[in-house]
């Protein structure tokens, strides 16, 4: 077709063109007609905005490559299909958590090469910021073995993080407040740095190649240390004017509830947190939880304060997801992160409360869970990075 | 240019093209390089979409205007500039309130021809389907004198309204339950009619002609008989996957809150619509009040049940507008709504509540008021039936 060029450039004119690249990545192999449809463009504007992209090698058409990769019409000669070319780029995601860096390696079509965890036994941002180097300098090690240069790095973290400006403005687990993430990773690994929230990364990934693929309007809704939520609206991730969206933890769920980290009181993660579950069985029960797992032990064995902490975040939870859907009707909730190896405790509060507060035919909302390891959330991250890659100005 | 042809089918071939039409009639005068810009297309498409629009007389090129209407630059030939000639079509819009019709005659740039108001005396379907019908036949016998066609007609009614199905779903100003609108007013009166939520048909107002011209991402907050809430994320309105968006007035903000009509307790408009705050003032006060004019009167005159009243209305509108803050980060919140004419009572509340609620940098957004007479609420409707002329199928 063509030889790659040596530089990593990407060649789309136009927004639109990006767009036509992405629905390739997350529909593809698509022929050029089913290109036009989806992205409400003619054939012609199609055929015009993938020359280039196909010239250098970054989206590739089957034309000779037999039945399987042909769309036979009754009459007249047979489509081609065009294709991303996963091989033309590399790209590294990073999830840091408040214990432990996750990073993979993936490549154009963010799939999965390779995956690496490291624990993080201190929060301070240098010695995150070194962890996180060594750890993208492994990968990018590893990246040579395939002979493609490493394109871009995608870092997800949990806060109010300014994307644009690549600062981390403050995370609670990291408790980080105005870090210029971006800016010094670059530094440290030479790549293009994109940092991202990291329920939003994980909803880039889930809108490519999860359950919200072909959706244009669905919510990602994570429960576990933090609750958050990503958005997409009209077939993007909602990011805010301020570089804040999603704040689904912040939503007031009990106007005179526990204080939050955030200055208010009464948050739906000062109330349906790992931690503020923890609190709440301590409180009412006057005995020590050493953590997480315990308190879901105890749950399990009928503990009556365990069960009603858990209760109790469930209905939270089930009114924060309400409030969600009552105010932009997305057509799927997907519910995941760490908490929901607590789930069968939850779960029926979750669902009542929801079913409750939805307003109207907002109750159809096809609200449903979804395991997702870290490895996820790290591909998310490198899904951002792509985004940046096909979306940089010439 | 061109003389305009007797059907009203317009002629914009692809969503592009209607996007494009649009810019033009809420930016325009534009040159087609700055329509390119905004549209995200390459000059050549802008051109190529442009075309039959101006060959049909929706659009109009000042190619020999003067000097206002052209651009010189330093160097070359002046652009010319591409406007939206108002005078091809005309449309109508209906705002219904629990107590009133109020219908206006626009032009195809939706500039308010004439606007008439009636009352309605009877909120049964039958009564309010003749009178609207008898106040469209009175606006269309008026545009006869313009001798241009009325290309389409649009009808905004509070409440779950199914805009595609042209159905109101429910409606609590009216008690309506599955009133097929719509239909029943397009066989009164011959015309094509868009039936929308009116805080969705006010919100397509704002963007296009108001405090939302130039705004990716904007929110419309109305207070009043209703708590109202209107959204645009990534340049289009929210209408929700199942039909419901911008249910603010569903956002729990006390748990254990007054009982709404919805089913629910606690809701946004159980405490802060004008009904909420007046039941609130009979049951601390245990006195009579008529309606909310003795209701702003007494707390103006410093009647401290009433005060309440309205502090406790406005901390909970603050905090509905925070959680749609932090969920959208939209630029701006624009409140309106009947209910404005009691601002000075819970201003302070609102902006209060709205502060300490609001996450991180989401308190940066700006919020504004902005009083809208209902004729701003119709001419919304005639914007929904002018999108819904310039998106039809051919």
């Amino acid at each position: 077709m063509s030889s790659p060029a040596d530089t990593e450039t990407f060649p789309a004119a136009t927004p639109a063109a990006a767009h036509l690249f992405t629905t390739v990545l997350s529909h593809g192999p698509l022929t050029r007609l089913e290109m036009a449809r989806r992205a409400g463009l003619s054939p012609a504007a199609v055929t015009k905005a993938v020359r280039p992209l196909i010239a250098s090698g970054y989206l590739a058409e089957d034309a000779d490559a037999g039945a399987e990769a042909e769309v036979r019409p009754a009459l007249g000669r047979p489509a081609t299909l065009v294709r991303v070319d996963g091989g033309r780029a590399l790209f590294i995601g990073v999830k840091l958590t408040g214990d432990e860096i996750i990073g993979v390696l993936t490549d154009l079509c963010c799939r999965i090469l390779l995956a690496r965890r490291v624990p993080l036994a201190d929060r301070e941002p240098d010695a995150v910021l070194d962890a996180t180097t060594d750890l993208v300098r492994e990968l990018l090690t590893e990246a040579d073995g395939y002979g493609v240069r490493v394109a871009g790095l995608g870092i997800a973290v949990s806060g109010d993080v300014d994307r644009a400006e690549g600062v981390v403005r403050y995370s609670p687990f990291l408790d980080w407040h105005d870090v210029p993430l971006a800016a010094l990773v670059a530094a440290g690994t030479g790549l293009p740095v994109t940092v991202d929230n990291d329920v939003r990364a994980l909803t880039v990934a889930e809108q490519w190649f999860g359950a919200g693929v072909g959706l244009s309007d669905f919510a990602v809704v994570t429960v576990g240390a933090g609750i958050g939520c990503g958005l997409v609206v009209h077939g993007r991730v909602v990011a805010g004017a301020h570089g804040v969206a999603g704040e689904i933890g912040h939503v007031t769920v009990e106007a005179d509830g526990p204080p939050c980290h955030c200055g208010n009181r009464g948050c739906l993660e000062a109330v349906a947190s790992d931690g503020a579950i923890l609190a709440r069985i301590r409180e009412t029960g006057g005995t020590e939880v050493t953590g997480t797992a315990e308190a879901v032990e105890r749950a399990r064995q009928g503990d009556t304060g365990a069960r009603e902490a858990y209760a109790r975040a469930g209905n939270a939870i089930g009114r924060g997801i309400a409030t969600v859907v009552n105010l932009f009707g997305p057509a799927r909730v997907i519910i995941s992160g760490e908490g929901l190896a607590a789930y069968d405790l939850f779960a029926e509060q979750i669902r009542e409360a929801f079913q409750a507060a939805a307003f109207g035919s907002a109750a159809q909302c096809d609200v449903r869970t979804r395991p997702l390891p870290f490895e996820e959330w790290a591909r998310g991250a490198a899904a951002t990075a792509i985004q940046s890659f096909i979306t940089a100005p010439n």
